[in-house]
């Protein structure tokens, strides 16, 4: 666990919330954009004020050590921390809170525990740090659930210096699992934007996306092998750095969010520690050149550890810049090697299509923690934190990712963002902003991420929230893009993910499922039933 | 098609075999290392003097003009091009001879075919270019069978030229293929030792391995989406650079054999042609030395597109380089920049284990064919047909691939060449070389890819090869490797890969596999049943 209270309402902890000044400067900014809108701030309950159900379930007596009913933990595990997780929490809805929280202390306890769960019929939500921001987590159905929190499963049982790699326990969060591994040089130098209150088998189960902008940033792509206790029986891969032994059996578990097994260790793929750092800003006066800069970069095999380009709306929120086509952040890194010739050519590149070089930047040592000292990183860390506490104050704060090829990012960007606009014109009267940044690139398309910002009405926000998302997301579904590149499915996304889906890939699907989980008790209503 | 005649014995056109001078060259070279063989040359029967049953299936009225049933023709797709293969087809085994060969004009023939063998209950084999060494393609059980030869659907159906990327039908050889890219100064860059008779469908079938080292040059990589024809209906993949949608469609059907339905086309990933290539080759003292030297470029983040570490045995007999420890080929390409920076970087890890540049060379202009004047890669795509010339001299010559990490490279490979020599000792009486190199390096380790020449006797090589090929295979499968790197399972490999797949993953393929194929028509006897 991160240290500091973990707040039972919002994002994270709450010691890392933001302090009233800065509360009232993001208002006093927020005010500049929307003005007219009530920011008045409504406070989080207490959980003991909340009318929560008594638990319905009775674990068998050999369990009963690890599980608990007590109502602020169940509360605490009731769902993730999306927009209209946190703002239903503020509202005080204890609908669809778990009846008890399992705390497996070994993979026997999982294992015992799935027996209990599904000679019992009873579903079961494998839960890491909570984060999800789709209803990954959340028993969204009638009828008993518990969560099963593997925190406690959170050890580094072995390194291999040699080949770089560690066995680890899925319960680990970031932080503990980079504490353990700097001393020896280490890192997985996996840094999504919730490191701090994810673990590892919640990123496999969703295959998260890192900071980094190109190569190994996902998850998939750091797993040399996985554990996984499924009620059929435990699912073990070897340690291979590759493999064509037919179809690989990782890539069916990487994604399955809970609904296949529960993920108890991977031997992961490390890093040495990056050494040479070097990064750059770019700003471009046109839009149409600031992407093809962009994909030049994405193109040229340079493969740069940072390759962000921000929209005008994002480049002023978030890095305080203001540009007429974008703001590109571009950074290289290395721990064999200084990387300012890489860097130099990516200037290049940018050059080419007007890109000026605003500031350009040299480490020499090491990061430390994964973290940076640059004004839109720490935004990027802050982020989530702002979100609520505009939530708190009646604003609609919501993100939506995506993929497309480059040829047909013009085209769609339009789309999602003509629909998005039109969800707040028709829900919000046209309060809100729409801002876009690609968090990574590939030579065949970017990335791109959506923030909105809208003025809505206290009370009604999730129900707004809720109509801008199935706006946009019907464009995305429509246009050929992914209904999430790495935020995961979850609940809030099944109905687009059916329709992305392949008919028989979901038949296949769904006859694993029914191999695996005979009685249907893993996270249902995710991905498959 | 390749150009040329097509060998309906042995490997890759008949044009392309050894001349006599060559053989005979071969031959002194090898009589060197194993005095006192029986060189006697055993040519092909023709396939008009074999006794070929007659066809068993009578196809309805509306397939008939897509099927045949020429003797010659069956005979020629009855196996792929295996060592053991090439020696039946010498000695006039023509069993396993399917009834007919289909060949589909369109991707709805494809479907018609389906549906008839669905129905009839008829085993049907997806065939590309009939280059498995695995026993990929041969209808290896009792009863009838239909070989569907894809060579019809060869059109590279779109280009999308911005996003880097072909819409390509899966029946195209590889020639073709980059015969149409190159024009539009574009590359698959996706060069297996089979790229001349193989296929872009059989690729994705069997996960092939390209040439390069390291990063994109395993086509799972080069994958965008996807076409597949099953028994259950199409299964489409969405064109997404990335996206995190549950597990990935595409991942269950490649390296999915044939046996969960008929890939009949895909988005690829192209590349730039590539303007800067250096290569340069290191020799090491000490084999230690060399491994070391590898793993350090390996781990470095510079990504050669060449990183081949050849043992002395393998130097001295592909390369003609007498070497103590090693001889390390490394490579660097880039269509965007120069890359003589990034050599000196890998030559400097090198020599800080001791590792002595022999050769270095420059070249200005993009490869021809992705083919090289190297002595090795030459070497490297003769080496099939000198296979075949020593094949009908009664020498045993095969390989075994797999993968590990760096920290078990030691102990494993000392592990398989002891199995290896044992049982070449019990079988030929000792009388053969074990040859090592690492076709693909990982940062968490080596693909080691095992070469074995040994005297065998005529008329019994299959059986010997058979023996030593299980004894390696257990070494493999018993101490944690892959039983296939990028040669794929096929029907040789499926003992060790039943050992090698978690039981719960069989489970879910085979759940999978009925779903998709519920009559079970689909490449019988490969991964599953």
């Amino acid at each position: 666990m991160p240290a500091g209270e973990r707040s039972w309402w919002g994002w994270g902890n709450t010691a890392e919330a933001l302090t009233a000044e800065e509360s009232d400067a993001l208002v006093a900014r927020t005010a500049a954009v929307l003005p007219g809108h009530d920011f008045t701030d409504h406070g989080p309950p207490r959980p003991s004020d909340l009318d929560v159900p008594p638990s319905r379930l009775d674990p068998p007596a050999a369990l009963a050590a690890l599980c608990g009913d007590d109502v602020a933990d169940r509360l605490s595990h009731a769902r993730g921390k999306a927009f209209r997780d946190v703002v239903r929490n503020l509202l005080g809805r204890a609908e669809h809170v778990p009846d008890l929280v399992a705390r497996p202390r070994s993979e026997q306890d999982v294992v015992d525990l799935l027996d209990w769960c599904s000679s019992s019929g009873t579903p079961v939500i494998p839960y890491g740090g909570g984060s999800s921001v789709v209803g990954g987590v959340e028993p969204r159905f009638e009828g008993p659930a518990v969560s099963m929190d593997l925190a406690g499963l959170d050890a580094v049982l072995e390194v291999d210096t040699v080949s770089r790699a560690a066995r680890i326990q899925a319960g680990i969060f970031g932080p503990a699992l980079e504490d353990r591994l700097r001393p020896l040089g280490l890192t997985l130098r996996h840094f999504p934007q919730s490191f701090a209150h994810s673990t590892l088998g919640g990123w496999l189960a969703t295959r998260a996306g890192g900071h980094f902008a190109t190569l190994a940033t996902h998850i998939d792509d750091l797993t040399e092998s996985m554990r996984v206790v499924t009620p059929a029986g435990i699912s073990e891969s070897r340690r291979l750095p590759g493999s064509g032994a037919g179809p690989s059996p990782d890539r069916m578990f990487l994604g399955s969010e809970g609904t296949l097994g529960v993920i108890t260790e991977a031997w992961m793929r490390l890093q040495d520690r990056p050494v040479w750092q070097v990064t750059a800003s770019i700003t471009f006066e046109s839009q149409e050149d600031a992407i093809a800069a962009t994909r030049a970069i994405a193109q040229s095999g340079l493969h740069p550890s940072n390759c962000r380009l921000l929209d005008p709306a994002e480049a002023f929120i978030n890095a305080g810049a203001s540009v007429g086509g974008g703001l590109l952040l571009v950074g290289f890194e290395s721990a064999d090697h200084p990387v300012d010739i890489w860097l130099d050519r990516a200037l290049e590149l940018a050059a080419g299509h007007g890109g000026v070089v605003k500031t350009r930047r040299s480490k020499d040592s090491a990061r430390p923690d994964g973290d940076s000292a640059s004004t839109w990183r720490s935004s990027f860390l802050r982020m989530p934190y702002q979100r609520d506490a505009l939530a708190r104050r009646s604003l609609i704060v919501e993100t939506f990712e995506t993929a497309c090829t480059w040829e047909g990012f013009e085209e769609f960007h339009h789309t999602i963002t003509s629909a998005a606009r039109a969800a707040i014109d028709e829900v919000c009267g046209g309060a809100g902003v729409v801002t876009c940044r690609f968090t990574h690139v590939y030579p065949d398309g970017p990335a791109p991420y959506y923030g909105i910002y809208a003025a809505g009405r206290w009370g009604s926000t999730v129900g707004q929230r809720d109509e801008i998302k199935a706006a946009v997301s019907e464009a995305i579904a429509g246009h050929g893009g992914t209904i999430t590149h790495h935020h995961a499915v979850g609940r809030d996304h099944r109905p687009w993910y059916d329709r992305q889906r392949p008919d028989p890939f979901a038949a296949a699907l769904t006859a694993a499922k029914t191999a695996l989980d005979p009685a249907g008790i893993l996270n249902p209503g995710v991905l498959i039933r």
